[in-house]
This record gives C-alpha cells, sequence and structure tokens, in this order.
C-alpha cells in the first residue's frame, strides 16, 4: 500500500463533505480531529451519526485472519464492501493476500492507495477501463490483476481494447452458479470454449477458473457443495487438458468464497488435489469486516461453526428523536439516506438520554423515508423528543455507501480513528 | 451565492473519488475536462455513468419557474433531492427565494455555497446544530433561517441549546398531515401549545406554519384539500390570536408543497385570506428538477393539468452488458450501488452499439445486486455483451446520492458540465 496516499487521507480538511462530525471541527483535518478523541455522544458529533465499533472491527480482522490460515486458504477479502483503503491497509496487514473488486472504479480507488494484487470479481469489457489497467500493468511490474472472462465475445473485446498491451491480462474462467444464476458460462463445455479463446490471443493469460457459490439457486449445503465440486473438477480438467501451461505461470487460481458459505468453500476446497503448479485457493469474503444484525448475522457461516468463533457487528447508526406526535409513533432525523434498507430495515438497540443508555425496549423501526426513520412505539417504550437512539443495520454494503467519513469509537464513546470511502 | 465556492467546483481535480468519468482525464480539474466537451459514448466514459440531460435539466428548471410565478407561490425547492450547490445556483437564478432542505448537515452544505435563505423542513433539537445555525446567524445578517417545531419539548430543547443566542431562530407549527402521518402536532389545539411555548421563549420567534401534505394518508385530492384548508386556517387562527406579532416580523409564512401535489397547494393557497402581514405562500417541491421515469412520472401534478406543460425525466443511467449466459438472461455492470431501487427497478430504454442506439426492445431489468443490475431478455431481444443500456430511473433523491460528480450531456453526447453533489 502507499503509506504517503493513506496519509493524506489524514491531511483532509473536516468541512461539509462529512455528515455527522462536529460542526465545531470545521477546518480542523481529520488527523487533528482523531488526535482530539473526542467522545461520540458529549463533544458535539452532530446526528444522525454512523460509528464503527474499533473493537468489533479489529475483532472481526482478527477472526477472518485466523480463519483463512486455519483452512489454507488465501484471503482477498471483497474490498466493495467498505470502499476504505485504510480498512483494506488493515485487511492487509491482517494476512490478506490483496483486495477483491467489483467494477473498475473501485480498481482506480485501490491503485490510487497502492495495493498491489487486485482481483476483479467480474467481467470487464470495457474498452476505457481495460487501456487503464493495461496502462497500470505496463507502468508497475508488482502490480498483479485478475479478472473474470464468461464469454468468448467478451474475450474478444477484450482482445481489441487490449491490443498492443506490454503485459497480457491475467483472467479466470467463471463458471455460473447454476442456471438462472447470476453471471458465469453455465456448462464446463461453455468454459472450455472461453478458455480456447483465451489461450488465442496474447493479450490474456489464463490462470484458473472462480465462481460465486453465494447464487447458487436454493442454496443449501448440499447444492453448495456440489457447485464447489463443480468449480474444482473444472479447474482440474482444464489442469490436465494443459490450460495453465502458459509461459511464466507459476500458479493455478481458484476461487470462490461470498460470506454466507465460506466453510463450505473451506472444506471443499481443503479436498482440491495436486495440480501442475502450486493451487492460490482464493477465498473473497467481503462482509465479515462490519458484519452485521441482519442478513449477515442470520446468514454467517459461524452459526454453523460456533467453535471458530462469531463474527460482531460492528455498525451503529445514532439518530435523535425528533417529533413524538402520538404514543404509538416516533421520528428520528435518519432515513434512506443514512442506513442500509435493501435487505431488513434498521433494528432500534438501545436509547440514550442525559447521559445513560439503555435498551430500546418497545421502540421498532416501521418505515424509512429519505431523511427519517419511523418508529412505532408500544406502551413500554420511553421515548421523548431529543433522545438519541442507537440502531443496528443490515448489509455492511448499502451501509458503508452512504457515509464517506466515518467515527471509530471505543466501546466508552471515544472516537480514535475516522474511515474515509470512496463511492 | 457564493461565486468563489461554486468556482472551486471548477478547480477540483477529476481523480478516483468519482466513478463514472475518463479513466485518461485523471488530474484534469473539472473545469479543464467540461472544457473538453468530451463525448459521453465515443470520448473514454466507462461504465456505469450516470448523465444528466443539460436541456431536459433547463426545462424542468423554467417549467417551475413559471409555475410558481403564475400560481403567485414563493418557490423554495427542496434541496435535499440534489444536494448539488450548482443545482441550488440554476434554481435561485430561476426565480427561488432559496432553498429548502432536511437536516442540519444539508444546511451546512448550503451555507458553504452561500445560500441566503434556508427552509429547514424538519423539527431540529441537536444541540450541537443548533449552536452552529446560532452561529451563523449573529455572523451573517443577511442568512434567512426557518425551521419546523411539532412539541413544547422541542421547543424547550431548542431554548435551551439557544440560551444567549444574538438572533433568534425562526420557526413553524408543523401540522400533521392526519393521524397515523409523519411529523407534526397532532391538532390545532396541540399547535396552540407549541406556539404558546415559542412565544414563551426570547431564542425562538414565530413566523408561520408548514406541513407535508405528501403524507396525507390514503392521499387524494379531496383529502390532500381538506388537509391543506386546515393549514390555512391554522395560519388564520394564528394570526387572530395576535400570534404573529413579534417585533419586526414583517411576514408570515404558509409552506406546503412536495412533488405530487403542488396543484392542490396552489388552490387553496390562492384562497388565502389577507392576514395582519403579508404571506409567504412558500412551496417546496425538489423532485422536480430531475423528474425521473417511475414515482414521479406517475404522480407529478402535471397529469392533471397537462395544459401547464410537462416535467422531463432528466437522467439516464448508462451501464455496460458483461454477461449473456443464457437466452433468457443478461447482466449489466450497474447495481444498487448506482441506481435508485427503492420505489422501483430501472428501466431499461435503450441499447447502443457501434454507435447506434435503438430502444431496448424485449429487456427488462428484473433485480438488483450490488453491483450488478439482471435483466430478462426475451426472444426478440438484441442485445450482447459489451452493448450500453440505457435505463430510466425512479426517484431523483436515492439517484443523484449515488454519484458525487454527475456528467450533464446535450442530446448529442456532449459533457457540457458536471454537477457535484454532496451526501
Amino acid at each position: 500500500m502507499s503509506i504517503e496516499a493513506l496519509a493524506r487521507l489524514a491531511e483532509e480538511r473536516v468541512d461539509h463533505r462529512f455528515k455527522g462530525l462536529p460542526p465545531d471541527a470545521d477546518g480542523l483535518t481529520v488527523g487533528e480531529l482523531a488526535a482530539q478523541r473526542r467522545n461520540l455522544f458529549t463533544d458535539g458529533f452532530a446526528t444522525p451519526v454512523l460509528a464503527l465499533s474499533a473493537e468489533r472491527l479489529e475483532h472481526n480482522l482478527e477472526l477472518m485472519e485466523a480463519y483463512a490460515a486455519r483452512h489454507g486458504l488465501v484471503f482477498a477479502p471483497h474490498g466493495k464492501t467498505s470502499m476504505a483503503p485504510q480498512l483494506f491497509q488493515r485487511q492487509i496487514e491482517h494476512g490478506a493476500w490483496g483486495i477483491t473488486l467489483a467494477v473498475p472504479h473501485q480498481v482506480r480507488v485501490a491503485r490510487a492507495f497502492g495495493i498491489e494484487r487486485v482481483f476483479l470479481a467480474n467481467e470487464l469489457v470495457d474498452a476505457a477501463a481495460l487501456r487503464w489497467v493495461s496502462a497500470e500493468l505496463a507502468a508497475d511490474p508488482s502490480f498483479r490483476f485478475v479478472c473474470y472472462v464468461d464469454s468468448v465475445r467478451g474475450v474478444e473485446l477484450m482482445d481489441a481494447a487490449l491490443k498492443g498491451a506490454v503485459r497480457p491480462v491475467d483472467v479466470v474462467v467463471e463458471l455460473a452458479a447454476g442456471e438462472g444464476a447470476r453471471t458465469g458460462a453455465r456448462t464446463e463445455a461453455e468454459c472450455a470454449a472461453v478458455a480456447d479463446a483465451v489461450a488465442a490471443v496474447p493479450t490474456l493469460r489464463l490462470v484458473g477458473v472462480a465462481g460465486y457459490e453465494g447464487e447458487v439457486p436454493r442454496a443449501d449445503p448440499e447444492r453448495v457443495a456440489a457447485w464447489l465440486g463443480r468449480l474444482v473438477a473444472l479447474a482440474v480438467d482444464f489442469d490436465k487438458a494443459g490450460r495453465f501451461a502458459a509461459a511464466g505461470l507459476d500458479e493455478i487460481v481458484v476461487s470462490a468464497g461470498g460470506s454466507a458459505w465460506f466453510d463450505a468453500v473451506a472444506d471443499v476446497f481443503a479436498g482440491i488435489p495436486a495440480l501442475s503448479l502450486p493451487v492460490l485457493k482464493l477465498l473473497r469474503s467481503g462482509a465479515y469486516v462490519s458484519h452485521d444484525d441482519g442478513h449477515y448475522r442470520k446468514l454467517t457461516p459461524f452459526n454453523r461453526v460456533p467453535e471458530e468463533g462469531a463474527l460482531e457487528p460492528a455498525f451503529r447508526l445514532w439518530a435523535q428523536v425528533v417529533s413524538r406526535p402520538s404514543q404509538e409513533q416516533a421520528f428520528v432525523n435518519a432515513g434512506k439516506r443514512d442506513a442500509a434498507y435493501d435487505l431488513d430495515l434498521p433494528f432500534a438497540q438501545v436509547v440514550r438520554r442525559d447521559g445513560a443508555e439503555r435498551p430500546a425496549t418497545g421502540v421498532t423501526v416501521t418505515a424509512l423515508s429519505d431523511q427519517h426513520a419511523w418508529l412505532g412505539t408500544t406502551a413500554e417504550a420511553d421515548l421523548e423528543v431529543g433522545d438519541w437512539v442507537g440502531m443496528g443495520l443490515s448489509h455492511p454494503c448499502t451501509s458503508f455507501d452512504k457515509w464517506p467519513l466515518i467515527p471509530v469509537a471505543e466501546a466508552d464513546g471515544t472516537v480514535v480513528d475516522y474511515i474515509r470511502t470512496f463511492f
């Protein structure tokens, strides 16, 4: 990573670009504000404000580092989740091989911060983006870049855009997770045709196979394992067919693994037989870094393997009650602009008043407007205008992307850092 | 507005912060890039990219300027929609009295660009934000600020935060749109109690009444008109009761009007009788600036009064087909990170290949992942990997907020400007 680029983040000015921060911090640098170690609840932060837990973030980083190491997996966590170079750095410090990304813009962010290994878990046929990738590869011999291919037409478009490139672009053939699933060639025969097309052009180099078990239709442990078995068999067949004999290739990439089935990936990848080259078993799970209080709380593989640990939800969104028009309703000043709402509504967890925090008994988020959350309140709810409500969120990807600068707070509220995101 | 602050936007560097822009424009200023008048389709823009239509934007700005003037309404368009100071400027050039906003962070953005009149259509009880507003009022005699109050408790919290303020904060009492509706005091008696509380503190000044007819339960023209009648009657009663006799007050604010019922607001507000002071009839509609291809296309009042004109949808999201795994499916590289999805999915409108554009016959968006749109394709669909798909969006508020810098393109694709947003 580029220490200089990361350091420049601390030199950014706190101003109107960043919501939730103390208005009286305007004009300080982010580094100066962090050095003040302000308290999230008493030192002038404005609502709504999203906070990350310092301790839980560290816990999650350590847990997945240990998990990947224990299972012999190389880890390239999906960076689209946070798009936060400071978190990319911590993920790499915690053993990550590199960062997985979804679209070329995200690769530009990663490269601006000096990420050396990028796995683009997507097809890339955009000529402007390909020319940019090619220039990055030419300019920096240490830049390792791998992306998907799933069609002969895609290979042709890539080759056309990359004509004359100094270094070929490394690609993996994407096997779809089933009929009706997302991207990826649907059959092994189609995968072979794509690999043939890759072999026929000088601008691309086949380095492995990949896919995303999270899209297996009607996913359950058996179906997911069966698809992972197909992916491994594809790698074995390609290897037997001599498809990984390109000059200079020193490992074969086999990659899968979102945030719902990495236990299955670990199990099936443990059985990958010896191939003609060492195998880079690349896991891509990204949601673990913040985890959540909804979707991933339910889906995390740690629910099936509790002896391996447990992720902890690291986000809490704080909003203030601005209206209490009836005994059944209250409104806080955070809405769709502030909270994920695509998988679940936020979960009211705690209420703060006069420095005391207690459970949000009888309080439920029933809807979101653009800038309000609608709260339903039962007779037991003790809630009044001015109270702060702490809410858990569901879906890290649609939480991070609503906050360009996120305070990281310790359990007592001391804000020790600020995480910059780029969406 | 601050011409200097706006000019500084043109001095920002094009870099990894801004998705969709040409990678080879890195390092140019936004102003330099605009001066190149690049073509959206042929000059290196990367997918996905959201574009605003220059002509349609101008058309919408002119149409609402004329509408408000024709109906004797003062216009403070809701700025939360775009959070784009350049559009605020154009709205003000097109006759707007000021800008409506929803939360204090948005007021900070507006003030950073020198907006002189802000209507905060929300309760504000955050002490840190109130102290900041108070300091802005003290520092700038030309800053006009009005916000809602809907509870006695809220008045007490405001007064506590504002103790010692140089200028009082102007407030309007918010009348709720009905039982079970959003914020606002539910009854006229509660509104009077809130007004009494305001009158009892030196830090606040009552300047009018307001509400939001968009939340009238089971809204139809009759129910909306009935509620607007209640709002007007409340202003009349407050005036008769001498509630607008504060020293220095020279007008009474009566405000309503989102983007679905401004025809009803115009009709009912036309009947406001003479009060003891001139009445500022303040309309707040915000979605008109971009309009849309879904929710507001259906809801716009211009459908009821076509003789007054028609708004035009100004957004088009361009994404590229990256995968075509079967005859029934295709995938483009834009998802929840790029498109509004809270009210409707995007609408596939046109397909571009080799410079030719045609209707997206047989192509439907069926779902969004974080970074993909799922397209369903019938036998008539002519779609292949590499094609660009132009999509219409539903809900301006959740479209603008996914794009920090948005190209403004003329009909032939020439990009003439870039709109910066702050979320």
